[in-house]
């Protein structure tokens, strides 16, 4: 089989991709940020498959979520995006259907998020399918995970757990012989909801402004809320108090729920809800929320941040709930 | 045996390189990038163990050569650099060995080059180990391939040829019985010269500032010069002749030509370089050369840009010489 070289590859799926001028048609070895005002924020993120994706699942959720959780980091921290660079390592057996609909998912995303391609790199990987993002975004100020302080309310933007039982849905399609029996008993359409937000998560850049505006501390809940919670804590030196029932939830993770209570610690715990996780003064709470309820999403109180150490989260009866390790590690 | 965890290992041996304030001590999901004047340069290049580097090149090697073919890109482009970020994908036999002495070599580099670490990312990977560094530079203004015109000298810094052969006795090295002739013919001196290029490329920063006064063109020659040349030219729709006698060689790469005179096809098409590859006006040459030269580095013209098509290399007799194919492909 004939294959395309790099330059020819670059030239085909990419640089149709690079519409900045920075990006001078992938036609250099560096690309210029376009400028902005503010702070310039950048992440990277790698993914790898059979670490953070499906080997099988399809090229356009692999190459989104790659560029998507990326701009998931920038969101919290307050910044819209500016571009990304896109670092690929191709396994020996990559196809030119995978670069071509991985092409055309990034188109989408490129123009959705207004966030254009400007370089990036392609390697032989003599292993598994790795993504390499580097997004770049500008906000008025960073918002840090530190800024938590007592008193502040504790939010979430959208509904969590969604992701971590998406992922229950997809392992199960993949391997319906280990399915639980709640994936079974779940109607089509939740089923497919949920492995949707875990496929195609969404990051909330279009609350970035309101994060960049009201937000004393922030970061995306990419490891499970309990755990990233944890991690927000320790960085500004509080604790915090929480309500499971506050913990907004979608009506798809609610039936699952409901055949499965003990699935409220992977609804807690799980991964890949890439949703906000925000604190702010309670007088600014409201006028916080307003800002984002006006971009389309919403702005759920969770909590209160406490001084001293450590997260008390408490069932509907007042009792604290024990997650124990409570975090789902990537790595 | 008990490993850290990625935040045990962020703390313990990246967190004292993140020196910058941007930083923020890596605890956070993003950096800010340090403010500058100019264009805001980025680059990202990904190594590969089995593709890039032997994965028993020395710990210092590897994480020296990711970073530095990064800055390498930026030196080309005319940007100092102002910071990176480091994407590491860690096989399953890692070890904290490893992390130690990669950490150690990063520190020298980002003390030599004045590149503070920024932020980046730590993933499993079921794989050969990878690096995908993130560079950033501040250049007054971007130099790009794209700019040769006809009449302009081109010129490289440094020597060329020592990466190329240095690969070829690091792999003597690896596989005695394999080793070419020439490798057992030179003396140790030199060997050990060569093999140094090759693991410790020296990306021309220097002479960052002198590229953005006075190219007109510029890249990195990284897949060789004469098939990045070929690059150059193309970028720019220009021709151009050079003389293969005014390539300037490393006393090492002469004592290797002594012994094996067909080596110079390695020395003009090998990788590895490193090396600055760059047009000028012909009225600014002496200038550009004594600003490379105030740097401690050497700036040497090889040939001459051409209207039309096509790179003509010449001999000591005035004869074009095919090279072939002539490019390295890591790809």
């Amino acid at each position: 089989m004939t294959r395309p070289s790099e330059d020819d590859l670059i030239a085909r799926y990419f640089a149709p991709l690079a519409i900045s001028a920075g990006a001078d048609g992938l036609n250099d070895d560096a690309a210029v940020v376009p400028p902005g005002e503010g702070d310039l924020v950048v992440t990277k993120d790698m993914v790898v498959a059979g670490v953070h994706f499906f080997p099988d699942d399809p090229p356009s959720s692999i190459v989104k979520k790659a560029l998507r959780v990326n701009l998931s980091d920038l969101a919290a921290k307050g910044a819209k995006p500016a571009g990304f660079l896109l670092g690929l390592g191709l396994p020996p057996d990559w196809t030119e259907a995978f670069l071509e609909e991985s092409a055309r998912g990034l188109a989408q995303d490129i123009e959705v998020f207004d966030c254009p391609l400007l370089g990036g790199d392609t390697v032989k990987m003599p292993g598994p399918l790795t993504l390499s993002v580097t997004a770049f975004g500008y906000a008025p100020r960073i918002v840090r995970r530190r800024g938590a302080r007592p008193g502040d309310i504790i939010a979430v933007t959208g509904t969590i757990g969604d992701g971590a039982l998406g992922l229950a849905v997809r392992a199960a399609e993949r391997e319906p012989a280990k399915a639980p029996a709640w994936v079974a008993g779940l109607d089509d359409r939740h089923r497919a909801l949920l492995a949707l937000r875990y496929m195609f998560p969404m990051p909330r850049v279009r609350a970035a402004s309101a994060v960049a505006a009201f937000a004393s501390a922030s970061m995306d809940v990419s490891d499970g809320l309990a755990g990233d919670l944890a991690k927000l804590l320790k960085a500004s030196g509080v604790g915090a108090t929480a309500a499971i029932d506050d913990v907004p939830l979608s009506e798809s993770a609610r039936g699952a729920l409901a055949l499965d209570p003990s699935l409220i610690r992977t609804v807690l715990t799980g991964g890949d809800d890439y949703e906000l996780l925000v604190t702010c003064p309670p007088d600014r709470f409201a006028a916080f929320a307003s800002a984002v309820n006006a971009e389309g999403l919403d702005l759920t109180a969770i909590g209160r941040i406490t001084a001293g150490e450590g997260l008390v989260i408490s069932d509907r009866s007042g009792q604290a709930v024990d997650l124990g390790a409570g975090r789902f590690q990537h790595f």
